[in-house]
Parts: C-alpha cells; sequence; structure tokens
C-alpha cells in the first residue's frame, strides 16, 4: 500500500479540481445576481448545470471512495483524530456519502431548474404575480423532494435537506427549539408594544445617495475587519455573500435612497460573513478543515455584527459622527434617537427589515410552511393563503400583496429549501457565542468604544472561523459557549433590551 | 453508417457543450476585468486554466475528429457548401485541425501566464515600473513562440499567431497593407499639421459625473441598436466586449469624469462589436455559423460605429441637444465646434484615444515590435527603448514613461499577440464596408439626420453579422465591397475628412 501521506495528497488534489469548480459556480452566480440580465438566464443555466454537474462527477468519482477508504484503513498514521489531515478525511467521507446518493442528471435539472426559476422569481416580483412562479415553485419543491427521499431519512424528507445546511440537526430539534423561542418572545413583543417610549423612524430617514452610501459601508465594513482587498461590495436585490477563491469573499447589498439604515445593517450582515470566510485558513481552503462548519453557526456571526456592534449604543456613538460626514442633513441627529430608531421593534412584513424580536416568528413561518410544501401537505397554490393566515396568525399583520408575503425570499426560487431553520438557529448560536467572548473580552459596548473591533473579530477568527469543519455544528457551539444550544441566551438578551430601550418590564 | 443528419446533431452536441465552457471562461474574464481585486488574481488563473483545459479537452477529442470525418464523407448529404450544416462541418475542421496541434498542458499554461500577466501590468501600470512586468511578458512570448511552432509555420512564427485572428491573411500580407496605409496617411498627416484651422478640445471638456455619462453612453448605444437587455455595460481599465451567452453580450467602458468624448467614443466602439455578436444568428449559437468570422471584420463594425457614425457632423447635431440634458454645460455649445474638436487630428501617446489617423501608426509600431519579440530580434527588456524610438520615427513625439508608452495595452500581458494588425485592417475594411452601404442605402449622414441608425445595423445584420463564419475574411469582404481589401477606400475617406474640416488641400 502507497504511503498515506501519498495517498492523502493525491485525494487532497482531486479535491481542489472539485473546489475550482465550485468556485467557477459561485462567479456564475454572483454575476448573475449582480449583472446579467434575465434574458441571460437561460444560457446562464445550462452553464451552472454544466459545473454542478462536473463537480458532482469528480466528487462521486468512485476513486475518491477508494482513496477515503484507503486512507481510513491507515489508522492514525496521518495523527490524533482531530489533526488537520485527519478531520479531513472524515468530513470528505460525509460529503461523499451523501452526493453519491444523487444522480448527476439530478443536480444537473437542480441548477437549471435554480437558474430559471430565480428568474421566473424576479419577473413575479415584478409583475405580482403569483401564478406565474408558482409552476417554478411546484418543480422546485418537486425536485428537493426526490433529493430528500435519495439522500434517505426516518419519514421526515425535511431531515435530509436540513442535513446539507446545519449536520446533525434534526427538524424535530429545530422545530422544539423554535417554538420554545417563540413562546418567550411573545410576552416581549407584548412588552414591547404596550410602552410607552417609542422609537422614530424619521431619524434613519432622508435622503442618502446611493454612491455615498457604498462609500460609508465600505468604511464600517472595513472597520469591523472585512478585507475588502480580498473581496469587493456589488449592489444586489437580495443581499448575500459568497466566495469565488481564498482571496476573493465578496457581499452584496441593496440601497433605498430615503432610509441609510437598510443598507448598512446588511451591509454588516453580510460583512459579518466575509469576515468568517476570509477567517478560514487560507492554507485548507478547498479542504473541510478550511470551510464554515454550518449556515446556523455562519449565521450567528453575521447577525452578530448586525445586532450586536451595528445596533449597539456604543457603535452610534462612534459612527453617527462619522455618518454626518457622508450625510451632511445627519450632523445634528442624536445618538440615542438613531440608537432607539435602529431598535425599533415591532411586527413588519419583510424579514429582512424585522427587528431583532420578530425576526425569528418570520422564520419560523418560513419553517413550517416549507415541511408542509414539502411532505405535499400544503399544495403550491394554496401558498399564499396560507402565507398570509400565518403572518396574521404570528405577527398579528395583514399582508397587501405577495410580493411582501409569499414572493419576498429568493430561496426557494433557487431550489434552497430547508434552509430558512439555520437563520433563527443562527440568532440562537449568536447570543450564546456572544455571553463568552464578553466573559473572555469584557462587554462589547466598552470594546467598541475604545475603538478595537478587531479584538472581537480574533476572538472569533480563533474559536469559530479558523476551526473549519473540525467539530460538528452544536459540538462548537457546546466547546465555544460552554453549553447545548438553546433559546436562553437570546432571550435573556432580547429581554435586556426591551427593557432598557422601552422600560418595558417583562 | 449513420444518418448524416444522426451524425451532425451529435456532433452540434458535443461542440455546444465547449461552446458552454468557453462562455463559461468569459464569465471569469468579464468578473475579473470589471469586478476582482488583483489578490484573487492567483485563483482565478486556477478557474481559468481548468475552463480552458476542458474546452481544449472537450474540442480535441478524438471522437470529434471522427464525426467530423464521418460527415465529410456523406457529400452533399447535407446540401450545398454554402448550407449551415456544410459550412459548419468545414469550420469545425479548420478549428480541431488548428486545435489539436497545443496540447492541453500548454493550454492551461497559457491561460494561469495570461490571468497572472494582467494582474502584473496592472501593478505595474500603477508603480511605473516596466521591469516587474518584463518577466511576465517574456513569459508570455515564449509561450506564444511555443505554440507557433507548433501551428507550424513557414519560418515566420507571427503567421501561425495571425491565422488565429485573421484566418488566411499572412504577416506579409498585412504589412504590405499597412506600410501602403502609412505612406498614403503621412502627406494628410502633415497637411492637418499645416493647417491653419485647428480644432479646440475644450468644447469636449468639463465636468461630467459618472453615473450621468453612464445614462447617457446606454442612451447613444441603445439609439444605434445595441439591446441592453441582451448585455450590460460595465466599468473597467480597459474598454471590451465580450460574449457570456447568446442573449448576453456585454461592453465595458473607461470613464473621464473632466471629458465625456473619451467613454461616449469607446462606448460606441464596443456597443458596435456588441451590435456584431447580438446580429449573429441566434439559433446557430455556438456553431461556426453562429460565431464572428474575424477579428478584422469585427473591427470594421466597430471603429464604424466609433468613427463613421460618431464623429460625423449629423451625429452630432442630433446628439449634442440630447447631451445637453443630462450635462447642462453642453448646452451653449455649438455642433460645429463640438464635431471639429472630436474630430481632432494629431499626434498622441495612447492608442485607444488616438484620431483615426494616427489610429493606424500606432498599430503598425506594435505590430512590428511584437512580430521582432516573437521572432527573438528584440530582447524584452530592450522593449521599452524600442517603442519610444518607433513612437518618435512614426509619430514624431517622447514618449515620458512606459505607462503611456508600452505598458498601455492590455493585450501582450494576456498573450494576445498576433492581434494589433487587426485594428488596422478592421479601418480599411469598414471604409469599403461603408462605401458599399452608402451605395445601397444613400450617404449616412443623411439616414442619421433622419434618426435611422437601425436601416445601417439592419444592412451590417443582413450582409456580415448573419454570415457568420460562412466565408473566409478577405472572401467576405470583397463580396460585401466588391474588392479585395486595400488602404484607397479608407484613404479617399480620410482624405475628405482632412479637407473638410482643416480645409487642407491634399
Amino acid at each position: 500500500m502507497a504511503d498515506p501521506r501519498t495517498i492523502y495528497d493525491k485525494l487532497k488534489q482531486r479535491m481542489a479540481e472539485v473546489a475550482e469548480l465550485e468556485t467557477i459556480r459561485w462567479v456564475l452566480e454572483w454575476d448573475e445576481q449582480t449583472e446579467m440580465q434575465s434574458a441571460g438566464a437561460s444560457w446562464r443555466g445550462r452553464q451552472a448545470a454544466l459545473i454542478d454537474g462536473l463537480a458532482h462527477e469528480r466528487a462521486t468519482d468512485p476513486k475518491i471512495g477508494e482513496l477515503i477508504s484507503e486512507l481510513e484503513n491507515t489508522g492514525d498514521a496521518l495523527g490524533e483524530a482531530d489533526n488537520p489531515e485527519r478531520v479531513n478525511i472524515r468530513e470528505w467521507r460525509r460529503d461523499y456519502d451523501r452526493r453519491v446518493k444523487l444522480p448527476k442528471s439530478l443536480v444537473e435539472e437542480m441548477t437549471r431548474t435554480a437558474v430559471e426559476g430565480r428568474a421566473a422569481w424576479v419577473e413575479a416580483r415584478k409583475n405580482k404575480t403569483f401564478s406565474t412562479f408558482a409552476p417554478w415553485l411546484s418543480k422546485s419543491f418537486k425536485l428537493a423532494r426526490k433529493a430528500a427521499d435519495l439522500y434517505g431519512h426516518n419519514g421526515e424528507p425535511y431531515d435530509a435537506l436540513l442535513e446539507g445546511y446545519e449536520p446533525g440537526i434534526t427538524s424535530k430539534q429545530a422545530s422544539e427549539m423554535l417554538r420554545d423561542l417563540r413562546q418567550r418572545l411573545v410576552p416581549l413583543i407584548e412588552a414591547v408594544a404596550n410602552a410607552k417610549r417609542r422609537p422614530k423612524r424619521k431619524h434613519l430617514q432622508g435622503n442618502f445617495p446611493l454612491a455615498t452610501q457604498q462609500a460609508f459601508n465600505a468604511e464600517v465594513a472595513t472597520w469591523i475587519g472585512y478585507d475588502l482587498t480580498r473581496g469587493g461590495i456589488g449592489e444586489t436585490v437580495h443581499p448575500f455573500c459568497i466566495t469565488l477563491g481564498p482571496d476573493d469573499i465578496r457581499f452584496g447589498t441593496r440601497y433605498r435612497e430615503n432610509d441609510f439604515s437598510d443598507a448598512l445593517t446588511s451591509s454588516l450582515h453580510e460583512a459579518g460573513h466575509g469576515i468568517y470566510e476570509q477567517g478560514l485558513l487560507r492554507e485548507h481552503f478547498g479542504t473541510p478543515l478550511g470551510t464554515a462548519v454550518s449556515l446556523g453557526v455562519h449565521e450567528s456571526q453575521s447577525r452578530m455584527w448586525e445586532n450586536r456592534i451595528g445596533r449597539s449604543h456604543a457603535f452610534w456613538e462612534i459612527w453617527l459622527p462619522r455618518a454626518g460626514n457622508h450625510f451632511p442633513e445627519l450632523v445634528k441627529r442624536k445618538v440615542d434617537d438613531v440608537h432607539f430608531a435602529i431598535n425599533d421593534i415591532q411586527p413588519s412584513l419583510i424579514r429582512v427589515e424585522a427587528d431583532e424580536l420578530t425576526y425569528n416568528l418570520h422564520i419560523l413561518i418560513r419553517f413550517e410552511l416549507e415541511i408542509a410544501l414539502l411532505s405535499g401537505d400544503l399544495a403550491v397554490n394554496d401558498l399564499p393563503g396560507a402565507w398570509n393566515e400565518k403572518v396574521r396568525e404570528y405577527l398579528g399583520i395583514e399582508v397587501p400583496d405577495d410580493t411582501q408575503g409569499c414572493l419576498q425570499d429568493i430561496h426557494w426560487s433557487v431550489g434552497l429549501i430547508g434552509y430558512f431553520p439555520t437563520y433563527a438557529l443562527g440568532n440562537i448560536y449568536s447570543a450564546q457565542f456572544v455571553e463568552a467572548a464578553e466573559k473572555d473580552l469584557g462587554g462589547f459596548e466598552d470594546i467598541l468604544r475604545k475603538e478595537q473591533p478587531l479584538v472581537i473579530r480574533d476572538w472569533f477568527n480563533e474559536k469559530i472561523h479558523s476551526q473549519g469543519r473540525r467539530y460538528m455544528p452544536s459540538e462548537l457551539v457546546e466547546k465555544v459557549s460552554g453549553r447545548p444550544p438553546s433559546a436562553e441566551a437570546l432571550t435573556a438578551y432580547l429581554s435586556g433590551k426591551v427593557k432598557d430601550l422601552y422600560g418595558a418590564s417583562v
């Protein structure tokens, strides 16, 4: 038998080529979302499907399976179980066993459907016609169901999909955590609704030219530690962050000229994703050890920069005067007013603009609906009604049209099904991580006042980003925060905030 | 033997996949030139090399050769020699025989060198240091020479490269045409230099915000028939046009805020390339019949829109008032002044900003230097000196630094060697085409005054764009213009212009 090191290097090289293909796919994706016109969608679908098919073909080449088996049989020749090589072998095995379950033709079909489905979604939003999008949504769920059945599950197809985004978590566990969270949030949301003090949105409003916002947001993103020379910021319909290479991690944001807070908070959010990706160990790029552990943990980082930093009082003490340099009309505004306004808590229609409390209910709505759509309990044509009904029940508001309802998110149109709960899990993880970080570093507000956000970034670099996929997500959460994930820390943090800002006792 | 139609369809499907790969490569290229930071170049080089390697592997698959042979042996079973299928078979054969001469490893190395060489070129321009770029330039020419020798030639390696851009034309033929052109231009340039009337550049100058220029240029590009819904306009260091799919043909332009004419003329130029690509027959996309015939003919289209339309008096009669809607300071300017200013003829340093006469001398300089670099008669380290010497000889001016000298063009950095003469050939072809078009349609100035630029576009659509690679370039030129390519028509047009504008008798 060949030397384990030689086998490992051979396997690593093959997987590097898969990584090249995968990042080519993300270049196509970035371009599609930032520059391509809808007329380009059909050909782009073919290009993307070709690349996904090639990546799938290479990643599922039986030779890969053989090399992994050979390495598994060499025991500890490559060091301890948490050595980089051993971690990669373990995770390559997990990926391989999962990937081989799907035939290449299905992967290609899913990709083509994603690209064309997204274009149909954009059109449907433009024309406010759910009906033209419905066939694509049907197809997307049908393909997802097919994939779930091929991956295998114990009667709950949703689990098979969630496993791809948040390994080791079942829909039952996620559901319990989210329902528990909801129960804890309801009295908080009520307390806010009954509070005498109300923030005023007008403190965030005015006239903010796009180019100026771009310059301002780039300054803030750089301040928190996102490296612009290894990335870039684009303008997109749906904010997102994407990795095109080890030194090319970009994000896109959308802008509203009458409210600068929208693009700012989403820039902080996406820069948070970017900081995670830029903090992965460069020398392990393209291997599991150089890959983020899960979407939930990813979201814990983006939500942290968005909410724990960007919605803190200390942040505005520093950044309101600087914002005034870009936007003269902000000069006279008061830190307390802007800080309160950006922490406005009230049920609203759009998830990505929701406050920290009600955001989680938006997720629960999507989570419950996609489980029902996937199992077939809910028909696609009945989605708008079901959506509006849930919004009424959980948020107490009426949906005026589908673009503010079930057509608002891109995810299902591109086949991202089983993904939504990771957003709420991210909030849960984030609160636990911040508790642990503050124990080590002291309060975040003090750190920000000293202008040391990089101290925070570096802590997360060490504890989370540089770990890649060394641990399973819930293992990592427990290791870093000292306890298994639960809604407690998040609720404690939000209770404090509601009390401080709204004077509401809960 | 299988039915020829079945074999043809099988071949066509294989070649469609090559087209998918090639256009994926152009998405990488577009992104590289519009958005990617230099830190991303190294990984991008790997991605691009992987795609080029795959495209090469598939296009040179022996099975392709077999299918072509089988079809060649079916005689006229697929119709006349100029039937779409027969044309494609003929041209697939030409491509195949050429491509198989290069090994995949060389193709990949050339691509990696192109991506990293371009990044080195950008850096060298930034720091004004030719020396840091010299090793890349050396490598680029070394690889080009290797490729030329593998393609095969009769002692003139340059011919083997030129064949890839302008099939059927030798460097001797190109050289004769360009030297003849030079001889004819020298007295014209002298006449202009001695003329009493001089245009004033200030009529093009002022303060023109980038976003406003973008809106204005998009309006002009749409007017001449470029379809923005099947493309897009970006901001790039080096203006270019690129095809990412049958309905996704984009171009990039650079902007100067103190002179709106720079971006406008390059937008007209690149939109001209775009109109050609958008005019290829959509149903033949990815086959030779759906591909432009040569770079020279391509350039004939871009130069036509830039010069024959964009530098005409009629164009400014219509567009100066409209430009005034975007740029208030233009409102009071006079058509005659702006028209004369945009036809300013004088030796200058930068090719892409040169006037219609001296532009051709810029090409001759590059053409002669690249022949010498390729043959080894000129050492890379001696390039700056040789460049400056030629500029002195042909243009009578001094080069102050290499960014305005031999570092100004992107081409050599990305391995585009043997490409430059096609620019001057484009000017030559263009003049002949316009003569023919005016015979059919009447004078362009009248057509423009009637706001019917689409009449011109449609004529070229029919005569040239939709023909794809049905004819060889010089065959097409002769067919459309009624005579073989020569410098005559171009000189006649330029003489007339010099006489009209400068009152110079020649």
